[in-house]
């Protein structure tokens, strides 16, 4: 947290599980601060505020609005479930305050647009709550996939999430319910995949979605698990699989002609709290250094050190770009509202695909 | 090669580059050895003998018809274009040679099975050329895969293999001809993918499978890359991708809702010339020995020992066979032909989904 006075004020809607990480990326980010949560009962965000130590600043309210309210709170983080997004942000957009809004960002594409709406229309920025893109190492790879000589074209892309909570899990959490977080493991993992595919094709929008017959629903309607095929008209395709029922798994693969390139920690480095992250690049510009014995070169490991975790990370660039909207630096920034919105566009087609039994989905 | 009389002599039919590779297996195999080897015309096999340093003892023929003809020939190795499988496979058969069939084993299930016939009504033993599941790696994976209490039940397999040989061969090669290798890179790498998982679910095959829309096809209709998404009844999936556009891949994922297994050369490992492979292994039983600053354990890296590599251990295997139906000591082993088989069939169903237009097929 800073103390300067220029520090972002953020105020946090909720007290979910995803809120302590915030509140420490605050506590530790140069240009931003926490200065109020709320939760739905005042017990519950007094509760929570001791919990986790939050400095005696921090204002508590028994409620959403009271967070709103709040003539100091610059920016909000909204970790609510996903159902409540678009009512929250946009009220939260219409008290002017800037959005950083938790993963899936809506349930679906016309609810986003009505939070991006209220965000233009209030002069407001907007940005997703995807850590790994902030990461350094994030960067470091897009150079390694644009490097056509080791690289060349890029031809398919596969991704994996997936993670087993258990039983308990999947009959109570607010993740598996229709009216909470409705997309299930396709919002709360696939979300990952779905947006590694995107980051490694440019943000190009694929031309067609086709899910993989099988997904895997609850009583409820709700996604347990599930994947899909993406194409582009220039050959390109891509897969993913996301999951709520096995081990965890964070893996991308990204081929190309004359490389690939491969991590199985994408949406969070295994090494985060020792500073650095890895990445595995291979190339048949090494050929001529294969070692004995091997009938192509081992994959070359890149190590990317980072000052900050990604989560600090991503309050730093939005606090940043807060600052100069408030300064009238610039407006808004746009590329960060597109790139959510083409995720969820996807996100969209998966579903639907699902819905009408596993027909291809045109873009 | 064994000098021993009781070493089982192998004929080859062709002079492919994978021959190359089955004359060294050949020499290295405690108990074949070389016998003859025949090609379309005396002066190829000739130079083949030469250029290779075949023993002297090696007997050269100028018609694949004058090494089944050799009286002394006990089994054949058949390497020559997919097309020709079923003629040369069914008079080797009927000559009484055993047949070990170099994959894609043929054109379709429906050849398959003339050649699976010949064989059962001639009592000779049947294998095809897949060399990864005779290397102790994959009996290793498979404890691994097996172990309940770190894997749990297995939930989803991924495979990809490609490899990019250029424009030369895309345009000139014999694997992506349609009277040759017809079924192009669906044959020759595919066939690895499908094997995988099956393998995986110890051969139990899909209910449906259902190709990824933009399959790539030359313009005879050959497939130069594909994909593919397998389902079971209870809910296990599997898809894989295989190319001959991409930069070499021979990755295996295997989910379970408790482990993992990946590795990254499954066809042929990294150190086989240093006499072992190796695979990546996870547990959340592993989650209590967490090191510091990771966010879960590292997978664990199991080393195979292998005295011999997964060639000379396919020959060993299908002589010591060969050798036991010879001396009546049993019948014609049916588990590598049913293998084979089911490997054909799904790989059938994944050229019948791309060719209804990415319909599902039924099994």
């Amino acid at each position: 947290m800073s103390d300067d006075q220029t520090a972002v004020r953020f105020g946090i809607l909720g007290c979910a599980n995803i809120s302590i990480k915030l509140c420490k990326a605050l506590s530790k980010a140069p240009n931003a601060k926490l200065h109020a949560i709320g939760s739905r009962s005042l017990e519950k965000a007094t509760a929570f505020a001791a919990e986790h130590g939050l400095p005696e600043a921090v204002r508590v309210y028994g409620s959403y609005e009271g967070v709103l309210e709040d003539e100091e709170v610059d920016a909000v983080y909204i970790p609510l479930p996903t159902g409540l997004h678009v009512t929250w942000a946009v009220r939260a957009a219409e008290r002017r305050k800037h959005v950083l809004l938790e993963k899936p960002v809506a349930m679906n594409v016309a609810e986003l647009d009505r939070i991006l709406e209220a965000c233009e229309a209030h002069g407001v920025q907007f940005m997703d709550g995807t850590m790994w893109v902030h990461h350094p190492r994030t960067a470091k790879m897009k150079e390694a996939l644009s490097d056509a000589q080791r690289f060349g074209q890029l031809k398919w892309i596969h991704s994996c999430l997936t993670y087993n909570p258990g039983p308990e899990f999947l009959k109570n959490s607010i993740r598996v319910k229709p009216d909470l977080d409705g997309l299930g493991a396709l919002g709360d993992t696939g979300w990952y995949c779905i947006r590694a595919i995107l980051w490694a094709v440019n943000y190009e929008l694929p031309k067609s979605v086709l899910a993989f017959p099988g997904a895997i629903l609850n009583e409820e309607g709700v996604i347990i698990s599930c994947g899909s095929s993406m194409h582009w008209e220039d050959g390109r395709s891509a897969t993913f699989h996301c999951s709520f029922l096995s081990y965890v798994t964070f893996d991308v693969t990204v081929l190309g002609t004359k490389g690939c390139l491969r991590l199985n920690d994408f949406a969070l480095p295994f090494e985060e709290s020792l500073g650095f992250g890895k990445f595995l690049e291979a190339s048949e510009l090494d050929y001529g250094k294969i070692e004995q014995g091997m009938w192509c070169p081992k994959p070359n490991e890149h190590v990317v050190e980072t000052g900050f975790s990604q989560d600090i990370l991503m309050v730093k660039e939005f606090a940043d770009l807060v600052r100069k909207v408030q300064g009238c630096e610039m407006k808004p920034e746009k590329t960060w509202p597109v790139l959510s919105r083409k995720t969820q566009v996807v996100l969209d087609a998966v579903k639907e695909s699902i819905e009408k039994g596993y027909q291809p989905v045109e873009l």
